[in-house]
């Protein structure tokens, strides 16, 4: 069997596990050394009363015969559904539109199956899994720099006609979250090229600032060309029980005429076969008024992390966008490298992080703290930070 | 955007949405009809206790600062992955080959994105998905029937150089079990032409009978040339919950001499996030001797129901395979057409079943009839088989 040549193509290693590595190497040469992570966005905080309560009992029920259910509907179970259509997106979206997942990265594989050998436009830099799951499929890639100079929107003339286009607001990495009036150019680009949006909303519940949009329908015409996803992994801490959606307006069509809606429902019905039912029911309970209250605690704790890291790089003089309503934090070093940096970082405060130039050339010279972690160990690190300047 | 061409190539439903619209449409033009499926091979009872309080727990534990846990390892916990390993298969595989998933539909998916647009080998008849997913990823099919007349195991000849050979034993739609003898000479065929397998072996735990293999691992050379997928779906129940795992051998590499257990690795890390901590907790609690005791008594259950189905056909003079070594029937109905006769079932019996037909042309003729359900409905509905006889 020859190997799938597309493999060929692929860095050597996910961005992610390379830093696991060079954290571990570290810690076996410095055993004493208390390691702090502001690397991977992974949540820390334990789940919230009324989400955990709803999970004990969907499994309590499954082990009775009146509360057993097994195969569910692929897309989701009903009441999730018209749960995120009717609360997350205020009956913006039709319940028959959204399509529950294990998670948004799963449900950007899945997209990427759908679309096969397209052109593909990623920000640069991004989140990895749109790169790196675009080659697999043979697609064609086009960057979109995001820099300090465009005050991270990207130059989109630069999309071609009849492509998939990637965004992510507020973004992994820089933390930078598109204005209305950005989205909307962004949408009338997209249509005006006859392209697809892929809309990556997985922070959207970290925007505080009211003006600033969670969701790609907030801007008219974007039902015709974007699909929506997003994760219950960073609001509710679901990064290891596993549970997203992905929204498909009915009114977005292929160049024919034809709906996307329907083959999106094709490969959640064959090549999916549904989210854990169990974690299903600690998202639906997540939009209880018991929930939303819940959530909102826990997303201000991890935000008065960002607000801690991004204090501390600050006094340092280091330039930082992000951190006010995305979970991340940009930082620049300027004419540094950055895995020579996360270096620095690791070796004089032991603190992990991710170097910007894992996420494409865009992000060279920059460091992107995550903000996720226990509150003592993001003072402690902040603390560390110090020594970057000494 | 164009539509990605190869949905063109599918056929229009997947089978299952298919039979549950004609089930839907009976329902509703007769409404008193106390309809029974033994279609969909979906799982009808309880969560056992072992494992229902293992899931409890994990969520539970998730609640605490101490037993929180984010995202786990793309490629599943240790402790599961050391228990599959040691406890099914006896130490025959390591932990490390072992990769746990949300599903053994959703692996055959991903394992698809890794062999590409590759010459796919497909039993006829076959469970959908090999076939379906191997259009989207522009795979080339190659059908192998199997008949009453070759006894439901195929001619192997035809299997082309370095092709990707789908083989699920025991069988989904037929019931068969591949015996020793033959599974040795289906890896010897696929060694030869330098193919890999994908031995599909979601129903290994309804192998009672000693003789019969229950994983390819059993026989010599198959570290060589096979990856096994499995599912803790049908055993445990949790068809829902979703679980499963499949094995890719350090041993197995490409013609190049690459391995393709780091392919696999870098489709697991870089396009999924890891099953549910809470499912995997199940998982786990399912490899005690509690949970090895509940598992071979839930499978009891669904093969005493399988024994009555085929009773209740044979007494018809209806020529029946599976139902033995696996919860499917096979039932022959000559000269027929398998929707007809589905038809027929549904109208005289209220009984919903899944025609033969849907899995392959070789299907034609037959109805599939599932083990799965209440021990009740079972007994009803084997009950109302005989208004066929009239």
């Amino acid at each position: 069997m020859k190997r799938n040549e597309r493999f060929e193509a692929l860095a050597a290693g996910y961005l992610f596990p390379e830093v696991g590595r060079r954290r571990k190497a570290f810690q076996e040469a410095h055993p004493e050394a208390k390691i702090i992570s502001l690397g991977i966005g992974n949540t820390t905080e334990p789940l919230t009363p009324h989400v955990e309560d709803a999970l004990v009992a969907a499994a309590r029920r499954l082990g009775t015969a009146a509360g057993y259910s097994g195969y569910g509907d692929e897309q989701g179970e009903a009441a999730l559904r018209e749960a995120i259509a009717r609360v997350h997106y205020s009956g913006a979206v039709r319940p028959e539109e959204v399509f529950v997942s294990d998670g948004a990265k799963c449900d950007i594989g899945r997209l990427q199956i759908l679309f096969g050998s397209c052109a593909a436009v990623v920000q640069d830099p991004a989140y990895p899994v749109y790169v790196d799951g675009s080659i697999i499929q043979g697609a064609s890639l086009v960057y979109m720099p995001c820099t300090r100079e465009n005050g991270f929107m990207p130059e989109l003339s630069v999309i071609p006609a009849g492509s998939l286009v990637y965004f992510c607001s507020p973004n992994n990495p820089t933390g930078a979250v598109a204005t209305r009036d950005q989205l909307a150019r962004l949408v009338a680009e997209v249509r005006r090229k006859k392209s697809i949006l892929v809309f990556d909303a997985a922070y959207s519940e970290y925007v505080s600032e009211p003006s600033l949009p969670r969701s790609v329908y907030e801007v008219d015409g974007a039902a015709e060309c974007a699909i929506e996803v997003n994760s219950f992994s960073k609001p509710i801490g679901f990064t290891g029980v596993r549970l997203g959606w992905s929204v498909a307006p009915k009114a977005l069509k292929y160049d024919d005429g034809r709906s996307v809606n329907a083959d999106w429902n094709r490969i959640a019905t064959t090549l999916f076969n549904g989210a854990s039912n169990i974690a299903q029911a600690g998202g639906l309970a997540s939009f209880d008024p018991e929930g939303r209250s819940e959530m909102r605690g826990l997303v201000g704790y991890y935000m008065e992390n960002a607000r801690l890291i991004r204090s501390a790089l600050q006094a340092l003089g280091v330039e930082c966008i992000g951190g006010d309503n995305a979970p991340y934090i940009w930082a620049r070093f300027p004419g540094r490298d950055s895995w020579e940096v996360f270096g620095e970082i690791l070796e004089k405060c032991h603190v992990v992080t991710t170097p910007g130039s894992g996420f494409g050339p865009s992000g060279q010279s920059y460091i992107r703290f995550s903000a996720f972690g226990h509150r003592e160990s993001v003072v402690e690190a902040a603390g560390r930070l110090a020594r970057l300047g000494r």
